[in-house]
């Protein structure tokens, strides 16, 4: 195998362990909780089907590479409650890990990876804050379904819930006026 | 919350389900069995990775959706052993399947992922062959890692194995050697 295939393959096995990542938030049907992977597979999905109201135009294939990639750090980093304040130990945490991570790649790819982890987490280009958008929105649908759980679980108040979703509002005005009517149909049923 | 949203969200709900479609095949790391979302999440990441491997040119927007919504149709025919005969029992059951999920979305999304879908089952565009490889070899990496766990369990022979796989050729001759030279070393082993 050629020294640039060995590190790919490296990298293919390496990444296998966001699998193992689990999230906050439990599946739609309550089952369990979901994991890093599941989580990207599904706002992938979320983005093919709702690109649409997307604010702005979006190049859809940056986006879905985005949204895979996305939450790659957590393998060192871990999963965090986004209601709670993301603080700069965990950012260096994640500058780290994104470091550790993409440089198992040949240097083209990891400079590519670097580049597009760097552009979500910032949320300036249409495309980072509709991925964001997304990355915001399952978990809202996923505790609209789950009545309230994580929300409960954690003690976390509507204002809260909405001052952090609110958002989703610079990726679509659209899908943050359906994440806004579903948190308010929570509070209205006493949940939170 | 308008008609064709409703829609929409409906499917994205639906497709929750496939995080319970249990494979046949372990993680890289032995400690569990894959469901179709990581899977599908992580043969996305190969095409990434692993583009310039492609035999032909190809559209990698095209492939990511095909192979993120290539295991659909598993939520109601189940996943199956590539190493049995697909039959014709099976066939139907995936078309379906393909015909009731997809028809929770507006009409022009049915009609795109439809297509999307039979394309990538009948393996003869460029888009299609690629995915095609990369479905067939991450379980051939796992079994690499799992010291043949699957293909053992289920009493699979060599020459199964590489009749099987062999078809990832048609996508990538390269991964193709790769793949054959996995194979190949787990058999000198006498695991298979």
């Amino acid at each position: 195998m050629n020294e640039k295939l060995k590190k790919q393959i490296d990298f293919i096995i390496e990444i296998d362990k966001i699998k193992s990542i689990i999230r906050k938030t439990k599946l739609f049907d309550g089952s369990k909780y979901e994991n890093d992977a599941e989580h990207s597979w599904h706002i992938c999905m979320m983005a093919i089907i709702l690109q649409e109201y997307s604010n702005e135009k979006i190049d859809l294939l940056k986006v879905l590479k985005m949204l895979l990639i996305h939450d790659l750090v957590e393998i060192d980093a871990g999963d965090y409650l986004v209601y709670t304040d993301k603080n700069i130990e965990k950012n260096e945490k994640e500058k780290k890990a994104a470091d550790r991570i993409f440089s198992i790649l040949p240097d083209e790819q990891k400079s590519e990876l670097t580049l597009l982890w760097k552009e979500f987490e910032e949320k300036e280009t249409a495309e980072a804050k509709f991925a964001f958008a997304l990355d915001r929105l399952e978990p809202v649908m996923q505790n609209y379904y789950n009545e309230g759980a994580t929300w409960k679980q954690h003690n976390i108040k509507y204002e809260k819930i909405v001052n952090i979703n609110c958002k989703i509002e610079d990726g679509s005005t659209e899908l943050w006026q359906y994440a806004k009517n579903i948190i308010e149909e929570i509070k209205n049923s006493g949940v939170i």
